[in-house]
């Protein structure tokens, strides 16, 4: 293992933590917050660690597979035990303070703050930006922003990029990476922009489009997006979640005006339908069983089935006290996630169609002989290699899910509130139901669930394997 | 397809249906119930159909592949919708009779019946007797006693036998099947000869037995196991249970004095792992979080992860009301089911043994470039299209149980009941959680729920593809 290059590229890592809190800072100076001295700590820590690290000397550029797991999971880690740094300082436990920055960087959205509204400015603005890093995946911006890693970078893309295919627009070099970089930012405004003609004061507009493009839900508001109670915004919003959920390769061909190709996606038409399904049916039961308006049941099922799907975990209602059959739907969809390449959660449409095609050929084997006819995604051929890892990742998935909740109901918290807390982390969407419903928070879980928790938030983001390999003593023999 | 022979096969199901209703008759006769005229009628309708049925003209004994699946299917369906007779005649509404039938031929032990022990003894012996033919597997019977099914027959057994990989004893012979039959009812009189000794009355100890060998847990008593009262008895019928649930290859080779072979068997010593440290977990629960005494706790854990492992379903104390953890590791060993090729349910364990494999082998594919090496099974290679089968199994196993939980979310009866209803019917368990827990029944569901539910039981019991492949048009298409 190559130790040294490692150590470089957490270090570079924490430098660019330490430069992101610059303008939390800045905010918290200007309005004179109470988090002035925190955020002065936490940068002061972050950069002499990032120097300390820095100072090591490199012996070889080469990164190798294994090494990129590696980077990639020490990365993540590091990011959230220093980028908890302002919390902590400003007065929460350090368990706490974790929790909520990798529910930040891993976009999950999961709080341990019961009053976003009472935290001071500067972080705030923190909690947000944490969400609007990770969206796109950290590494990829240490790409975008410094190509010096030559031909090791691939491997560390490799681990951090969602999505079963490597699509031709995965970041391998830093060319791609800016232009992804350059979508993530124009959405970002697009939304900002949109938010403000709308009647959104301007700092929440921001934060707000820097939680929705990245798929992450935390919100400056103790209500969330029902605080702003107009319908005009709740849409905007829809329209940015649904967005930020589609493979970013189909939103680079539409920015290059390939439209046919680009909706021709079948992962997106999926995503679509199971989308607006799954709205219906919830519709349908809001209306029948809770004998709400047809248009309101249609607006807050919308909302809800969007935002859960894209794994955003904004709300707008109580959809803890919606019908059974509702809430079944919405498990389903957090469980699914978005598209592949996106910046959300979950098992991924992609996958999703991956498995339900080797379902079909499967029972065609079983009934003509054994043929075994490759599957095909996007028009083109899947790998086998890669339809085994798809239905693996299915089933280490589950595990992690089962496994995490079991922990959570250590603290006898119930199977509901257990169970959905798992979900919700692992994909990375926020809020759960139960005593994790929408108007609660994670505060009350034990310090044990909550670092469960924030493991399994880690896993769900990383998708599992960069951070399972850490686990194989073969990767920490040095060659 | 073979619809003519598929006719007749069906037809002889019905007919031993009808001649296994006799004993039930018998006893009704005896004790003078008023269940003679319901059994009457059934023996009846199910002769005549089974008649009607053999009338049809064989054209030819081969039997291919897929008209094995729709034989196995449609004899499981017809099984259960003239087995329910006796009860319908009785006074159930159809629904609820074949739920009940349907759950004792699958061996589930879910029941609509809240006071078992108000039934007349004839449909007392006949719910339990279902369960005992169920377990075996009705066409193993057909087969033990009737060979001219001819080289078809293998066909036949491949449907309908559990198991992710054909052991040698799989009975794909008249022989076999013999045998299996030879220490299925040697077991049955050990158990009904136990119980006796240890103050079981004799009705009570045979229809146990059955529900006990056939790992189905109807009872004949209200509060199941727990009325006998007796220590004693509970461990009987945990050996017995546990017994039940080891891969009948096993037991085989034991009878013949082949003890090393038999203890060596990878399965069963997972097997034997996963169920000391459940019952270990919750016992440690018990005693910390309720302050129960060791020996209660752990009396009452082991019996409780034995009868949900072995997918039994009996109960002694009512664990609904256990701490959180205690229920979600219960949860999870009937997700995990017993051996394959036993009579009991769930995923079983050699298929998660398959799965942990496959997902050490994919971590270590990913780090050390494209190696694949084979899976190892009980010693020999597994091939990699069982391998895939075992995954694609695992993935449709979760996707049933989570629709099968969102219909039954329909009637607004919370996550709990209704996600463990799903589990306990495709595990073939029987009791849940919540409102289906070990001291309820499952008779207040709404008619969709029940079907639904019954459905599941077969998807469970027959192990998904057999059922699934009905719904290919190409095995409809006449060849």
């Amino acid at each position: 293992m190559n130790r040294r290059l490692i150590a470089r590229v957490v270090g570079l890592i924490l430098g660019i933590e330490a430069l992101c809190m610059l303008p939390s800072l800045a905010i918290a100076l200007v309005v004179r917050g109470d988090d002035v001295m925190p955020l002065c700590w936490a940068i002061l820590s972050c950069s002499a660690m990032s120097f300390l690290l820095l100072l090591v000397r490199q012996d070889s550029k080469r990164l190798q597979a294994r090494d990129g797991f590696v980077a990639v999971a020490l990365c993540w880690i590091f990011l959230g035990l220093f980028g908890a740094l302002p919390y902590a300082f400003y007065g929460f436990s350090y368990a706490d303070a974790v929790f909520e920055t990798i529910s930040g960087f891993t976009t999950t959205g999961a709080t341990i703050v019961a009053t976003p509204s009472a935290l001071p400015r500067g972080l705030q603005f923190w909690r947000a930006l944490t969400q609007w890093m990770g969206g796109m995946g950290v590494l990829v911006m240490v790409l975008a922003l410094l190509p010096s890693l030559g031909e090791g970078s691939v491997n560390l893309m490799k681990a951090e990029s969602p999505g079963p295919i490597s699509s031709k627009l995965q970041p391998k070099t830093n060319e791609t990476a800016k232009a992804l970089y350059v979508i993530y930012i124009a959405l970002t405004l697009a939304e900002t922009i949109a938010l403000s003609i709308a009647g959104m004061p301007l700092f929440d507009s921001l934060t707000t489009s820097f939680t929705t493009i990245s798929t992450g839900g935390f919100s400056v508001r103790d209500a969330s997006i029902a605080y702003y109670q107009s319908e005009t915004i709740n849409w905007i919003i829809v329209a940015f979640m649904f967005v930020s959920a589609v493979n970013f390769g189909a939103l680079f061909q539409l920015q290059r005006g390939q439209w046919k190709e680009a909706l021709r996606s079948e992962e997106l038409r999926v995503y679509t339908r199971i989308t607006l399904a799954a709205a219906a049916l919830i519709t349908l039961d809001l209306v029948l069983k809770m004998g709400k308006g047809l248009y309101e049941s249609i607006s807050q099922s919308v909302f809800q089935v969007v935002t859960l799907m894209t794994t955003t975990g904004y709300c707008t209602a109580d959809f803890d006290l919606w019908p059974a059959f509702s809430k079944a739907v919405l498990l389903l969809v957090m469980f699914v996630g978005g598209c592949a390449g996106s910046t959300a959660g979950g098992v991924k449409v992609s996958r999703f169609v991956i498995l339900f095609k080797a379902l079909r050929r499967e029972l065609r084997r079983v009934l003509h002989s054994r043929e075994v006819r490759p599957l095909t995604l996007e028009g083109a051929r899947v790998e086998e290699g890669t339809v085994s890892s798809v239905l693996v990742f299915f089933f280490v998935y589950v595990v992690i899910l089962v496994l995490c909740a079991a922990v959570v109901a250590l603290d006898g918290v119930g199977l509901e509130t257990s169970l959905s807390a798992a979900l919700t982390t692992i994909s990375n969407v926020g809020p759960g139901f139960a005593l994790i419903g929408p108007t609660c928070n994670f505060a009350f879980l034990s310090a044990l669930s909550k670092v469960v928790l924030s493991l399994t938030m880690l896993l769900g983001r990383l998708e599992i394997v960069p951070l399972l390999v850490l686990f194989f003593p073969s990767v920490w023999v040095k060659k």
